[in-house]
Parts: C-alpha cells; sequence; structure tokens
C-alpha cells in the first residue's frame, strides 16, 4: 500500500481533466484504490509520500518505437524515406544478431524511456529471436511494461536482413513459447514490419500463431503515399491496404496499427469494426515528410487512436512532446483540410498519450479505482510562476515547455522504478 | 586573443557546412581572425581552450521574441488567437508598466536565452518606456546581442493597453535618445506591432524616426488570414498589406518582418527588392493554427530569411528547435502545396539560425575571418554514440535531439558570458 499526495490530474474521457488539488492518490497491490481531497479515517496511520505542490500524473504511452534505432534518433532526416531505410535503418538492424551489442544499446533505451516518464511501450525489436529477448530482459529489469515484437520479414527486404518464411514463423513460435510467460510486465507482441516485407503465407501463419497464443499484433498501416501505391501493386485482389490485414486475419482488437495516415472512409469504418488501436506518430509523419493522420475523422468513426514516438523517424523519446505535436499536427491538418476537422485538445493529447494507450495494456493510464497504478511525480517549478496557473494550465505547460529533468517520480504497477544501469 | 579548440562547423552559404575536425578558432579583439587545422607559427605560443571532441558552432540568432510573453509560453493554446490575446497576451504585457516585475520577468528571459545558447535576439517589450529600458538593461548586463522594441499601438487596442498617438512618438523619441548609444551590445528598434494596432500618422511617424537615427524596423506581417482580411478592411486603397508598410516608409534593408505565412507573389517580390528579412516562426505558426510559411518561394525570390521562435505564440526558446521545426514545416508545405517547393536541408535551416539572422547584427552568425565570434561549445556526448558519426552527422542529432544541457560555453563577441542573475 502506498500513499502520493500532490496535485492530482488525470483523465477518464478525452473531453476533460479530472483535478485533485492537494489529494492523495492511494495505491493498493498495484492497482489505485482511490484518490481523495480528504484520507478516509482507515488510512489515517498509513505513511503519505508528500510531493508538496507537485503534479501526480499518470504514466506515458508510446504505443510505437523501434529500439534498434534509437541509435539513430535524429539522424539522416534530410533524406527521403527509401535513402534512409536502406542507409540508417536495415543496416543498424542488422547489427542486433550481435548479443553484447544488442544489451549495451537496449539499455540505453530502457534509460531513455524511463528518463521521459514512458512506464509502457509497445516497441518493434529487430528479425533476431535472442536480440529480442535481451530488450525483454532489459526492460523487464528496468521494470518498464512492456509489448515487444521480434520483426518478421521474408520479401523485398535487403539480402542481409531478411528471413525464410518457415524459419521465421518456427522461431517466432519458439520466441512465444519462451516469453508468454516469462515476465510479469513484459510481453511478445506478433510483428510482421509490413505488408511489402512479409508474404501471404507469412502474414497468414503469424495470424494463426496469434489466435493459438492470444498474442498481439503490431504492424504499419499506410503511412506513406508512395508506401500505399506499392502495396496496392503487390495486392491488386484486396480493395485496400487494411483490407489485405484483415484478409490475412491480423486485423482485431489484439492489434495496433501504427501510422494510418492515408486511409479511405472504408478503411477507417474497417479499424473501428475490429476495434484495431491506431497509433499516431506526428513526429514521425513530420519527418518522413508522409503527411498528416487526420485524427479527428477516426475519432468522429469511434476508431481508439493513441500516441507513438516512431523512434527512429521520431526523434523525441518523450510522449509528452508528441502530445504537442499531435495537437500541432491537428491544427495544421484543419488548416489544410477545409478547416472542418476539430484540432485536438489538450485533454484529448493527453488521454491518448496515456488511457487510449493504456487500454492496449488492459487497466492503464487512468486514476480511476481498479486501474493499475502508473504514476509520474511532476516538478515544474523550471518553468516558471505557479502561483497564478491552474492545475491543467501547469500540465499544459510541462506537456510544451518541459523536459525528463521536469519527472522526479515514476511508478509502474504501484512500484517506484529508478534509473536502468 | 582567444585560442578555442574542437570539431568546428559553420555555414558560409546554406547549401553545406564547413567543417574543420580538431581545428583552432581564433579570435582577435571580438572578431574571427581564422579558423585552421594547424596553428599557425605565430600563434604557438598563446594559451588554447581545448573542448576535446566537443562541437564549436557560431551562437544562435532568434529574429522574433516577446519578452514579457516569455511568462506565458506553453499556456493557453488551445485557444484561437484573439482569445489567447485578450487572456492572456494584452493582461500579461500591461504588467510591464511595473518596473518592479519587469525586472524580475526579464531576467528571466535573459536566462532563458543564455541557456540555450541565444546570443543575438531581435526582441519586443511592451508600450512601456521604462520597462523596455529595463530589459535593455538586463540584456546588456548578460552580455546577450540585442535589439529591443519599444511597442507602439495607438488603435484597435484594450483600453488598458493603448497609447496616444502623439505620446507614443514623443517617448519613442526620447527613448531612442536615451538608449541609442548606450550599450556596446543593446539597440534600440523601432516597433509597430502591426498594421491593425497603428494608425497612418503613427506608422508615419516611426518611419520618420527610423529615417532620422538610422534605426532598425521589426513588425508582424500577414501571420494569419483572418488577420490579413481584417488589414485589407482597414486599408482598402493598398493593394497588399506588405504595400501598407511600404507606403508608410517602413519596408527596408534595415527592417525585419516576424511570420510572413501568407503573402502573395507581388509582396513577396517586394520584399526581396526592399532588402526586408522575414523572421520564420513555424513554432508560433503551428500553435496558433496559421499555417506554413512557403520558405521555398521566398528563398527563391531573393528574400533572406531567418528564424524567430516567436515567444510567447511559439513555446520553445531553443532556435536549434526552431530549425528542426522549419524543415519539417518545410516537409508539410512540400507536401500539401503540390509537391513542388525543395523542403530545407538541415544545413540551410543552420543557416537560417545563424548567419542569415546575424546580418542584421552586421557580420555575425559565421565563423568567417572578421566575423564577429559569437560561438557555443556543443557536449553532445549525452546524445549517442559519437564514433561511427560525422561532424555534420552529430550536429543534425544535437538540433533534433540536443537540449541545453549540451551547450557547456557561450561567447558573445568574444567574450564568455556567464548565467545571468
Amino acid at each position: 500500500m502506498k500513499i502520493l499526495k500532490g496535485n492530482i490530474i488525470y483523465t477518464v474521457v478525452p473531453e476533460k481533466f479530472e483535478v485533485y488539488e492537494n489529494s492523495y492518490l492511494v495505491e493498493i497491490d498495484g492497482k489505485v484504490s482511490g484518490v481523495y481531497k480528504h484520507l478516509p479515517e482507515e488510512l489515517k496511520d498509513v505513511e503519505v509520500e508528500d510531493f508538496g505542490d507537485s503534479l501526480i500524473i499518470p504514466g506515458f504511452v508510446d504505443m510505437h518505437f523501434h529500439a534498434p534505432q534509437f541509435q539513430n534518433i535524429g539522424l539522416g532526416l534530410d533524406e527521403e524515406l527509401l535513402p534512409w531505410l536502406e542507409k540508417y535503418t536495415f543496416p543498424e538492424e542488422a547489427k542486433y544478431d550481435n548479443e553484447e551489442y544488442a544489451k549495451r544499446l537496449y539499455t540505453n533505451v530502457a534509460k531513455a524511456l524511463w528518463k521521459n516518464g514512458t512506464t509502457r511501450a509497445v516497441l518493434f525489436s529487430t528479425i533476431h529471436k535472442n536480440g529480442t529477448k535481451i530488450l525483454m530482459d532489459v526492460l523487464d529489469k528496468a521494470g518498464i511494461g512492456a509489448y515487444v515484437g521480434k520483426v518478421n520479414m521474408d520479401r523485398n527486404s535487403p539480402d542481409f536482413y531478411i528471413e525464410d518464411t518457415d524459419e521465421s514463423l518456427e522461431k517466432t513460435e519458439e520466441w512465444i513459447l519462451e516469453t508468454k510467460d516469462k515476465y510479469e510486465l513484459v510481453k511478445p507482441i506478433i510483428t510482421p514490419r509490413f505488408v511489402p516485407t512479409c508474404s501471404e503465407k507469412l502474414m497468414k501463419g503469424l495470424a494463426e500463431l496469434s489466435d493459438k497464443y492470444n498474442i498481439k499484433v503490431q504492424s504499419h498501416l499506410s503511412e506513406n503515399e508512395g508506401e500505399v501505391e506499392w502495396v496496392k501493386s503487390l495486392h491488386p485482389e484486396f480493395n485496400s491496404y487494411a483490407a489485405i490485414y484483415d484478409g490475412m486475419g491480423l486485423l482485431n482488437d489484439r492489434t495496433v496499427m501504427a501510422h494510418t495516415v492515408h486511409n479511405t472512409d472504408e478503411e477507417i469504418k474497417l479499424l473501428s469494426k475490429r476495434g484495431t488501436i491506431s497509433a499516431h506518430c506526428p513526429n514521425a509523419n513530420y519527418n518522413l515528410s508522409s503527411g498528416i493522420m487526420p485524427v479527428r475523422r477516426f475519432l468522429d468513426a469511434g476508431v481508439k487512436v493513441a500516441l507513438g514516438t516512431d523512434v527512429g523517424a521520431g526523434h523525441q523519446v518523450g510522449i509528452y512532446k508528441v502530445m504537442s505535436q499531435a495537437i500541432e499536427a491537428s491544427k495544421m491538418n484543419w488548416f489544410y483540410n477545409g478547416k472542418s476537422e476539430k484540432c485536438l485538445t489538450t485533454s484529448e493529447a493527453f488521454y491518448m498519450g496515456t488511457k487510449a494507450g493504456g487500454e492496449f495494456f488492459e487497466k492503464v493510464g487512468s486514476f480511476e479505482k481498479g486501474y493499475t497504478m502508473d504514476a509520474l511525480v511532476i516538478n515544474d517549478e523550471s518553468l516558471g510562476d505557479k502561483d497564478f496557473r491552474s492545475i491543467e494550465e501547469r500540465l499544459q505547460r510541462f506537456i510544451y515547455c518541459g523536459d525528463d529533468r521536469n519527472i522526479i517520480r515514476r511508478y509502474v504497477a504501484g512500484k517506484l522504478i529508478s534509473e536502468p544501469k
């Protein structure tokens, strides 16, 4: 049991913040048992950790992160997508069959997630089974909750970084069996890279594994116009990109699809019907000139939308930074698309980066009773005068202007986590 | 005389970086006397400050910053422009007739500029003469180079924050006389807020003062579509927004205009002809849903384009952050405007944030011989492996992923400056 005191702020619905000034967040067995303005009588003897005027918020959830690309963030961004993949991404990913290298670099990833208050993440590793297990070990030790995916790719990939279809499926099944019950907060997720690099046989085989072991799925969908065209030429028998995943049995409510920048209304309806989550990655979409995801259309159609950094195409690890970029992107979408789709508000972006992503981990990302207690303590003294600011304004200012220095505590499932070594 | 050793990188032209690995930057009397791979014989006895594997780059130049709005960064950004001005901006600016308040808050501004390596800035203060002089004092003491403007506004402004035309001109002349020769690196700049809040008489009077004392001019031009329409309705006798400033005598090569998001080709030609600098502020343009400045069209037309944070509509003080946002904005402009206008490269954005803005201060923003020596030392150890990265890549990574912690020294006109108190 733990009691934290401070200015507690979180979202239950996207439209508004719940604010409890100078209040108590009570945790029992890793779950939130309540938020109280006045502590109930029966808790009067429990020790309270008092964070004074700090903010207490749910931990951040990153729904799309390529762990081996962390090494490359902020590099090669004058290149177009294909040369960027060839020059930076694939050669770097190929290195992760070296276990020592994987251990060292993945520890840097865990440190960066920790620093930036990402308490839950959905990650791509590489095609290497052992490298993937190392990433899972590192995150488990760090106490960070995660779905980690061994990447599958058996076509249209460089010679030095491609799999044989049968071996890919075999290794994936082995890896699922080795890891699905191994860790408390770290789980395997099935990870076909994207349609262009995965044969029909591979995708169908992965869907079977997902069904057989009840394993979640992640992939990319409609990031870039060139990619969409390519996919169309590879599969003229399907009437959309999303329909291909659906036809392979990969589109359901265990699935997260990154990007979804260029989807038809029909595809959006399909995602909504299937209960698939979309991981919106505005930072990466800017960097690779992909365009802007029309978030409002997805929300209006009932699609769940969460946020992803998409490291390494995205150059920032902080989901709080992605929140402000999602708002900015929605403003540009408003501006350039007929000024009809309403911009995101701060509470909506915050909801996307906490509770919407948290649903993928079940009850995570809010302080409602029964939710797993992932929390951050934010000291915003460095960000300017607090006296005349509401708690909402102070949170907004942290989202726009704060950085990892303002995050002074990180809890995952009720447990204080310290910097990974 | 000073000699700094490190990996020296800067731009002479926008198209490419000049790179001197492990080299010497020699300063005499505040000016760069040369960059050397091997130190000339006659300098062999001069002490060298060796920064090892760090980068040495020119200081950053911020061409548009509202000092009294620093207090509000990251706030109110769910609001539209007009409510934002009414709720946050004007009430805050009105406070700066309190000299104690001005001193305290402007010291925060100087600290933020210092932290983020902004060695030169062009700032708006408020309509208050004494508050403006306090800002100039604070910046002078901090050793930061600046043009500081007392704001003029005599129409369409709130009752509590408006001037009488004659008094505005009188006070402005007094202030010019009191400050134009007072400081070495801090100078007054004439600052009509923008056309909607300045009568013709005021603008013409300010143009006369600018001519009489050879004082530079700053204002806003075509930030927002609603503003452009408003200006058109106020001055139907002119055929464009830029033509109004020109007709008032305010558009010349001593002038910087912030934003220039919505200008016709004719206006762009006029800016080019007059030698007026444009201050591109992508961060603010996103936040206030203003649109994206088509930078390439300005560059192709021969307009000088530099960068501004536009604090407080912009929420970030680091010009390095504005560089990456300018690149991102150019990518979105490319995407949404027919894919014809080439995106900015990293060297172009760096040039805009150093040498292009530096020209407003005469020879500033480069390490060419004879340039004033404004320099930053960047330690990028925290940003990842250096071993396999070129100096250009390391600078790019700092621009995208770095922050003030990576800036370990700041020099202005050859002088090391320390954190303002």
